[in-house]
């Protein structure tokens, strides 16, 4: 229940951050398509730490290692899994963690729902690292995709205060998602770049962090896909996309910006081009009563700061019921957002490939 | 796959606006419980057009009949049903809008989908008539969380741009919840009711529209409840909002707002009040790791203005394959934002005792 | 979870014998099919009671009522509603029932289950009454599953000792089963008519019961339809079938004969005729690795004697805990055999269409 | 959809006979359990192959590695993930077999459903080697049941025609079911042993094979588990064991055989026994209404002989498209009855855990 999804295709992701290992299996991909692994490893190589100095520099050299579900280089029909062994943890000493609550991370409910039997370790299951198998996965979808000429693609649309332009969400070609996917720090806007780079190194250098938004794009979906009411592409897609740890909000189109709009201006209009109807507008994000108008399917998620800082902070002793003062050591992310961007991309790769498979009418 | 939603609760909702009767089917609850009819023909009644200037002045006086599931006044452990005759329709002329897509509606993605076969009347199946069954189900399951002392509430905190205070997330009292519930345009700030109702006036003197924005807190959930990644109490919470129509936002605790604080701001400290544990902010809306930690969950959506107005717009004739104008007549709400405060709360109230009910291990 | 099932096409059933009213929703059904619901009722006509003296002569004369899903004689691809009314429902004391629990009815374990919530009138949810809806459900799904070509049909195997032939399995003809069809008493040889229905008739005089086998068939399948492992063709029928009260046993092909047989004998050799693969046998009903190989679809059920009878039978009484005499009066069928034919093949035409219209591959 | 199931421990299996390794994630254990590995193993080991003359003399000798989901030697509530590494792959010729379908394999309906993208070699996704994960899975969920003081076990009902007694099925010791555990060919009647391996030597003498059925039995189970209609105990559990390869037919209690008794000898009449209710007979296998009775569960299930035979068998060639014969060499089991009894209680176990564990009420 907790960590399978989808309906068609099915992930089922296991592991912890100081495990064995962790991995993935993707059940329900269909037969006969190529998978292109150099392509699925750079999408994962987008999300691994220690890129760079705005991330952790922690190295996740590893590569997962694919154990079934492939066979003379296409998929089989039969389950898709992977695995990346946990090979380059580092050692340490736990005890503080499993009764110190780290503010804001899942330490304190993850001990209530577990009796604390959970592996506490670096989060154990609920840790950041696990996504991972979201890229590896999303990005196998992405190359089912691709046969279909659908895309996805994402960019920053804000770190803290300092915001990039948004989509023109009635027109978004391969080639800027392309060209976004060839930043690390992908905005629409080159100038903010470097803005948004020193609000991340200055809260590094005050052991704080940043967060931000990302806005993420679907594009050559035909009309007709998703469902009404429970299984809208909306419903799904947030379903999947509140999966990913830090993610506080997703919204469609212009999505709380809506609410500040009349109808009139807010009613995307029809018209017809090259014997194509299209819409003036793109408020909605592609999605109407649920299913999709053949316009780009538009979202933005907000991603609140990494929760692991190094200032100190008041917490609780679970052990002795008393007020304490955490004090947390080690490399972290001062901010997440860049990383999250491949993960955004390839867990929405993941739903859509499942709905779409679903077929247009069900 | 489309209409049925839940795990351990599931609804299945069907009907169409001009069919014979729209229903729900309540499958999984408890055997045993009161369940108070009166209570729950008042949200029905919170939701029913033509109660004021504010909406469509159709009227929906038959409540629901209740076919099963309940016996001597007490759940039985059998699926609940219940329906309600589309006595009231006023059958008009259909003939145009088969072929004029409304922009901003289901109309033209939904014949895509269902090749053109799907009841078109006043939107089918996608019809706002039919979250008259959400608000059946969630008042129902209102009735049980309510035995567990866990109560659902909100305000309007926006219309447009006239905003309302937002909830202090780390006190919101069941009195706050009861009392907002008297009112038909519950704000915390009474002063910006005006306000608000003149954005509405206005708007439908113009004949156009509004949206707004509303914020909904659950009270009393303890910490533990929910999952880890795919079922995050997140993902399963905005799956169901996003099946209410005109929904495109979903945030949780700050939401898009915690994107632009620093993580020692953001950050939800812990204390321990009375030998239980608290944070002192609820940034987070009382979920960490996608379970909750025993604040008020606390969340907020944003909802577009009707996308029926009676100005004229641009759209398409999907027969002819021409330009089209479109000009809608008839008795449409200028704003649903008031009558979408019970969707989004009984909505709620579904998603948040299937959570529940599933155990605190899963 | 408990009265509703399917992947694709869902349905949900609801009621109690002596509640409001039964019905089902059918969740999923493609658009644009139409449906004879003049064949509908007719499979509704023979499973409804009281058409001889075999069965109860209670009458269940009123016909299901469609509330939604149907548009000019259409499916529309919206969920498909339909209840029948307990208009007719014989108001009697129940009293004694609640506390005496009937020898192999639900009663007991039921009460255990729902802590005595249960409505217990005429076995309530338990009923087989319920299964009127399994049959308007299968009848609709048989209609689309017609337009495919591909039908169900059966016949009764054995009533007690008396033993009808079984199906050519590797030949069974869509005349075949129109013509079985045609019979309240559907055999392939109908000279054991006569003594099936002495048994039934020996037994009613006894105050007592019978069962027997049916077997069915399912023609016209092509290859490649099911599911390795956990969803093979095999597991979601016997779910299906299983769901039937009654049932006990769910073979394929051969069944439990099989495994008298050597691997020589028992393995379905290929050949080809007029470039098409056939088996010379067919005593895997179809099946092989949980997907069809193109050859008829054919399993039995087991049904076991109608546990009601008027014969005194030893029990305990729930309330004083004492043991005890129960003596049922009333109207039973003293063999439900016949009536659960057409059960057996609108479950199965459910079963069967919800895994076609997952696609060959998933 | 294909190779996961459950509702609350949901298990996902993945892998080929010739892959890299096979596996299976357990999602939904709860936590704070003592797996005793030592026992998985034992279970392991059972179901392995080359361990006797009446078996493949293929080895398996490694043991599965488990990945995730054990922190301290007891589950966490993660995901508990485990593999085997495919080491001892006999590499080998298979072009034959891809073009030559063997009857009664799933060789020939996996390439219409996959379009010839599976991978054929050694039956692939489909191959019984897949079992061994089933055993893991139940091997783990047996040991939370024996925290429940559930126990199941089973023996070995028949090889051909040579038939061992039948349980008493209102009376099923944990020291019965210790003892038949001991025994590689577990019988209630000894006596039987010799003529049963003798039927499996003449067969494998004869270049054949031999199949046969095993009657299983979960004990002390409480009253309550289960559910009415779509999730019967029976319905989940034929679901799962007709996921096993080589499984014909499944029933419960006297299964088939009570098709032949009157209501009055059918039925299970009650008694008090120690302020306990009990039944007189257990025709019914402990099941009534799809819920459990207090009584023992007991099963039995129809294996076929293995298809996998040296005799030459007609065939037909795929890519021709002519008649062919087939002469496969190699090491068979020539009877997987023995090695299929730990897989039947390891599903069996998986199936019932998942039950047990949605509470009483659902």
């Amino acid at each position: 229940m907790s960590s399978i999804i989808g309906t068609k295709v099915k992930i089922s992701v296991f592991g912890e951050s100081h495990g064995e290992a962790i991995g993935v299996v993707i059940d329900g991909l269909p037969a006969g398509y190529d998978i292109d692994f150099d392509k699925v490893y750079e999408d994962m190589k987008r999300r691994a730490p220690g890129q760079d100095k705005f991330s952790t520099p922690r190295a996740e050299k590893d590569m997962p290692r694919v154990l079934s579900g492939i066979f003379n280089g296409k998929t089989t029909g039969a389950p898709l899994a992977a695995i990346i062994e946990n090979s380059n943890t580092k050692s340490k000493d736990y005890s503080e963690l499993k009764v110190k609550m780290r503010p804001s991370h899942s330490d304190y409910p993850a001990m209530i729902k577990y009796d604390g039997y959970n592996d506490y370790r670096g989060g154990g299951h609920f840790s950041g690292r696990l996504t991972a198998m979201f890229v590896f996965a999303g990005a196998v979808c992405k190359e089912i995709l691709k046969e279909k000429d659908i895309y996805v693609g994402s960019h920053i649309k804000s770190i803290r205060n300092v915001k990039d332009s948004s989509f023109d969400k009635t027109n978004i070609t391969k080639e800027l998602l392309d060209e976004l996917r060839e930043n690390r720090f992908p905005t629409l806007n080159k100038d903010v770049v470097e803005d948004m780079q020193k609000e991340i190194l200055d809260a590094k250098n005050d052991l704080d962090s940043v967060g931000g938004v990302i806005e993420a794009a679907i594009i050559n979906l035909p009309a007709g896909v998703g469902n009404p009411m429970f299984n809208s592409v909306e419903s799904v897609l947030s379903h999947m996309l509140f999966s990913i740890p830090a993610v506080k909000g997703v919204e469609f189109g212009e999505g709380f910006n809506i609410s500040t709009l009349r109808g009139s201006e807010a009613n995307d209009s029809y018209y017809i081009e090259d014997g194509k109807i299209k819409t003036y507008t793109n408020n909605n994000g592609g999605i109407l009563g649920g299913i999709t108008n053949g316009m780009p399917v538009v979202f933005s998620l907000a991603i609140k700061p990494t929760p692991s800082i190094s200032k100190p902070q008041k917490t609780v002793n679970v052990e002795t019921m008393e007020n304490d003062i955490l004090e947390v050591h080690g490399r972290h992310d001062p901010c997440i957002v860049q990383r999250a961007v491949p993960v955004v991309e390839c867990a929405a790769a993941v739903a859509i490939l499942d709905i779409l498979l679903q077929g247009k009418q069900q």
